[in-house]
């Protein structure tokens, strides 16, 4: 809207930038796959070959992250090293070896008057995305940007900016030395947070925003965007435990969808548990899940079942009884919300109500209740008798991802090359005309 | 955003019709298609029974319109009888006959690890329409929708409220004479302007959102809605007449495009021809353009081509110099800019630098020419030696269509029911966590 339009340089160097980008993608949008891979290829070498300045500019963005206060976990994230840097090029050169989406035939046919038609997977375009502070992110999208045929304009966090700058250095470098145009990678750090502004109102000339970060940043995009957006990342993920299921594995699944990593977005944040084996299974489930350290914030039955055995075992700081923000909580922590219910119908009634539509799991052996759950859920990803921790670009055979979508337009889950694209119709006549 | 939120009582039947939708449409979602097929058989039978309700109502719009001075073009869309509602309603039983898009599985395989993953349609959920008056996209819509499992809301325009409150009852009667909840097809016509607003900030409440109208409208929705959105309807189609086409094909192939509706989105808006051939083949093609009485806006070189045989023929009214704004009009009526190009490369850059995206044709016989014409496009549509006019869901297989998209995300070109469905990973194990 008018009212929170970017300032004029802002907006000039976001349209410059999105022009040069638009002239560059032509270049590549109908490139042969091995041009592409070179180029893909080229750039983890570049990566590589650049460590000593890219280390040097990651090293400036770590002191400044000190001396402002961030947060060891924040640091940690920030930070890179030889190893690390290898390994985001490794990625890279991954992503050179997937299939490439482009030019992929979706269905045709030919009509009844003659008329041959089939509909073609094409490159996006301009892809702007914003995101925090994560170099690896810098690297992973402008591959599966490239990858797919598009360019690619980003806005990183101010705090990861001086590696930002160093690593798009270097990606461009190699797109110059393959004979591309370096605008195929582009950085709008330099217009500050009026670049992401700006970004978000340039609809025609970028095709397609991806915000990556906390929800704060997430929710601002899509509210702000007039460039359509695919919202990521949000994960108040569910674990049902049906009075079918197979108890030692249902163990074995929430300690690995709850503690294997914490941060994630497909991490479990509730555990639901059917009230036949509650009393059974659940303080079995809580004394390994307290072994690992977490805080169980039980509703009033799971309290009840749970009390004796966390005196028992003292671990009476890791029970807490929950209140109803917790059915609400993405955690990110060694936080798990407990709720017993009477059957599967309460546990998809919860998991509605409360849910980011990320991913849900079920463990039952009963199949009319596995239809059920599936059937009652209205989620990217469902998983039956495994951990959240599969919706995952490389478990589910994408090869890599862009993020993890959690709205339903374009793309559902995880999203890979695939969803770096769109479609063109191709019509072939001789002379055909409408009667 | 906070600054164009919606007033209280608009927002609060908008929350309650929603949350009445969804409910509603939980009853569909994993429904039968014998179920969704039914009910719409037995929609198509409730309007013809409705006919006269239906009829005395419209008498009021259309009333309602001449006393404001309504154009009698659009009079005309408004306008309904015993045969446009019968037409209606057969539009209304071809959707029952398609095939249901639902639980379609897209692609699956079996992990590495043993995981069995699939990936299948499933309804998006609660669709909300904008639209402007025109009745028949009220049926349309709303067969649509519930065929793909989804409840429906609608904004309508005012001009047509008594149109639509009419045949929203005649609909909703049908549903609940065979079991299923009248709120899978809601009107917020009642919240007035305020309706649409409150519709485009319900995020969450409403999963998808369609604009269908002229260029005033989308760009309100587009620009103001933080719910996700479809674009539709813009084309500025172009058609490119190279050196090597088939001359007396060019010319069926330009009158039908342009002329044979002229109100449409798939029309011609320009028509582009190679030098080499432009002075023998765009008299002639002018020559048939003008016996339908349609405008020429032509450039430069054309116009020196064209100037003799207007004064020839008598057609000097019929033939102007064109301006810049031509390039970029959708005329929707019997105008026609013209243009003469060096080559195809020509051509391609002009249908780049003006094009909305819609359709584009080349019409050539040589191979190189069509395929440098195709891989220079970024349009929905490509069509080669045919006419524009088959850029239409009916004629492209879909069936029956939503409207057309011109935006890259989710859907472009014609959107059928397909385009009225998400997908959902259903994932499979044994026990399986992730190491």
């Amino acid at each position: 809207m008018a009212e929170s339009t970017a300032p004029r340089d802002a907006q000039d160097l976001v349209a410059a930038t999105a022009s040069a980008a638009r002239t560059a993608q032509r270049s590549i949008a109908g490139a042969p796959r091995a041009v592409k891979d070179a180029a893909l290829v080229a750039m983890a070498d570049a990566l590589v070959a650049h460590t000593d300045e890219i280390l040097t500019a990651n090293a400036s963005d770590l002191q400044r992250g000190r001396d402002s206060g961030m947060k060891p976990g924040l640091l940690d994230r920030l930070a890179l090293d030889a190893s690390r840097l290898e390994g985001i090029a490794e990625a890279l050169r991954e992503i050179a070896a997937l299939p490439d989406p482009v030019g992929q035939i979706l269905d045709g046919s030919v009509m009844p008057n003659g008329l041959r038609v089939r509909r073609v997977r094409v490159p996006i375009g301009v892809v702007g995305m914003i995101y925090e502070a994560r170099p690896n992110v810098t690297v992973d999208v402008a591959a599966l940007a490239i990858k797919a045929g598009n360019a690619v304009i980003l806005r990183g966090g101010s705090a990861a900016q001086d590696s930002n700058a160093a690593i798009i250095a270097a990606l461009r470098s190699a797109l110059k030395a393959q004979g591309l145009p370096p605008e195929l990678v582009a950085s709008i750090d330099a217009a500050g947070r009026e670049g992401a502004t700006a970004l978000m109102r340039a609809r025609g000339a970028i095709d397609l925003l991806v915000p990556r970060g906390g929800a704060g940043l997430i929710r601002s995009v899509v509210e702000n965007s007039i460039v359509p957006v695919i919202e990521t990342g949000s994960g108040n993920c569910h674990v049902y435990v049906d009075a079918s299921a197979q108890q030692d594995e249902a163990v074995e699944i929430i300690i690995n969808a709850k503690t294997q990593r914490v941060g994630v977005c497909n991490a479990a944040e509730t555990l639901i548990v059917h009230r036949e084996i509650a009393k059974a299974w659940l303080p079995r489930a809580a004394e390994a899940l307290w072994q690992k350290g977490t805080t169980l914030h039980a509703d009033e039955q799971a309290l009840q079942i749970l009390a004796p055995a966390a005196g028992a075992g003292g671990h009476e700081a890791l029970l807490e009884a929950a209140t109803p923000e917790d059915w609400e909580t993405e955690y990110g922590s060694l936080d798990l919300a407990v709720r017993v219910v009477d059957d599967v119908q309460a546990a998809i009634e919860h998991i509605r109500a409360h849910t980011t539509g990320h991913t849900e799991a079920v463990l039952a052996q009963d199949a009319s209740v596995i239809n059920d759950f599936i059937a009652g859920m209205d989620s990217a990803a469902v998983i039956v008798n495994a951990s959240t921790r599969f919706t995952d670009g490389g478990q589910l055979g994408l090869g890599a991802e862009l993020g993890i979508s959690t709205q339903k337009l374009h793309a559902r889950g995880p999203m890979g090359l695939a969803e770096l694209t769109t479609t063109m119709w191709i019509v072939e006549g001789d002379g055909h005309i409408r009667t």
